[in-house]
């Protein structure tokens, strides 16, 4: 005899597919839901719907938008000669709150990984080169993180990239600020000594 | 200029109140919820939307059921003499799994905490009450943790029911089977100690 009922495994699947929830905080999580009043239940539910459906993806950077065309690919107030190829939505606000960029955003969404059948399609690389073509751009800056796909994924780009002649930059790899030297890993140190600058 | 849109910060909010998911995993979460398509996302709402409407909890246990009264109330096979007294729903599935148990149950939800304004009421004791006046029960079986909060609903439920010359029993303390005694704490070994069975 099953004490767990359907609903209850259906919904417990569902959570166990979220990034950071294994099987027993699943579990844990329904049935903390179980003891919540139905009122609760349902703005959850909403909540979830409602974000599903009315939001959208910018048709030029794919950024998060509620209409066509985000506010920053529509803002005249921006550096339009610009753009900052990131890999998550959620990178461009890491980069907005150093308030040091003024230009426009790319998100890939994804980076290329052949093992995991991701190529470039799948990483907006075509939308990206539309806008090369079409638009005035000065600088791209590739934002990627410092791993192994991000730099397979920042070379290809660089690659594409180069009969344009357009300036191609990437963040700066080095000790973190306030970091230790005695922390740092031999890669970043490495890097770090190469990318040394005049003081 | 925000860019966390309204629709995302709701469900990121809905997400932090789960156990276990803290402001950084609710934001990961949503922003994994955005790239999947809208089918998936209303699944997931929908699935929520059916736990709350059709589970309900047994009238008399307080387990969950489908029905007005649960699986095991409404089982004529089970031993209605007996009634294992649980915190939460989940230790039923634990108890049940070890096949040593045919009686019914009576789930509190809550542990007594005057700190926290948990009473009596909040804990199902009147309707345990009720099932002890109004039936033929031999034994109470109390399975609650071994917390002080634990021992402190236990020490209430035996003086309540002690008038009714009910047999009541508690789950044994001591060791974990197959565990070491250099890791077991001080109060466990004292219980184990004083526990002492004939070998």
């Amino acid at each position: 005899m099953s004490l767990y009922i359907k609903y209850i495994e259906n919904l417990i699947n569902e959570f166990k597919k979220l990034p950071g929830v294994g099987p027993k905080s699943a579990k844990r999580i329904v049935y903390f839901l179980l003891k919540r009043n139905s009122r609760d239940i349902e703005r959850f539910s909403q909540s979830l719907l409602e974000m599903s459906s009315k939001i959208r993806f910018c048709r030029i950077c794919h950024n998060l938008s509620e209409d066509d065309i985000c506010s920053i690919c529509s803002d005249p107030q921006r550096d339009h000669g610009s753009i900052c190829i990131v890999q998550e939505i959620s990178d461009i606000a890491v980069i907005e709150s150093t308030g040091e960029y003024r230009g426009t955003y790319h998100v890939l969404g994804n980076l290329l990984s052949p093992i995991d059948n991701i190529g470039p399609d799948e990483v907006h690389i075509p939308g990206l080169l539309e806008r090369v073509k079409n638009s005035s751009i000065i600088e791209v800056i590739i934002a990627l993180n410092p791993t192994v796909e991000g730099e397979s994924t920042s070379n290809y780009i660089r690659k594409l990239l180069k009969p344009f002649g357009i300036v191609t930059t990437r963040l700066a790899s080095g000790l973190p600020v306030g970091g230790n030297i005695e922390y740092a890993d031999e890669v970043t140190m490495a890097r770090a000594l190469l990318d040394r600058k005049e003081f």
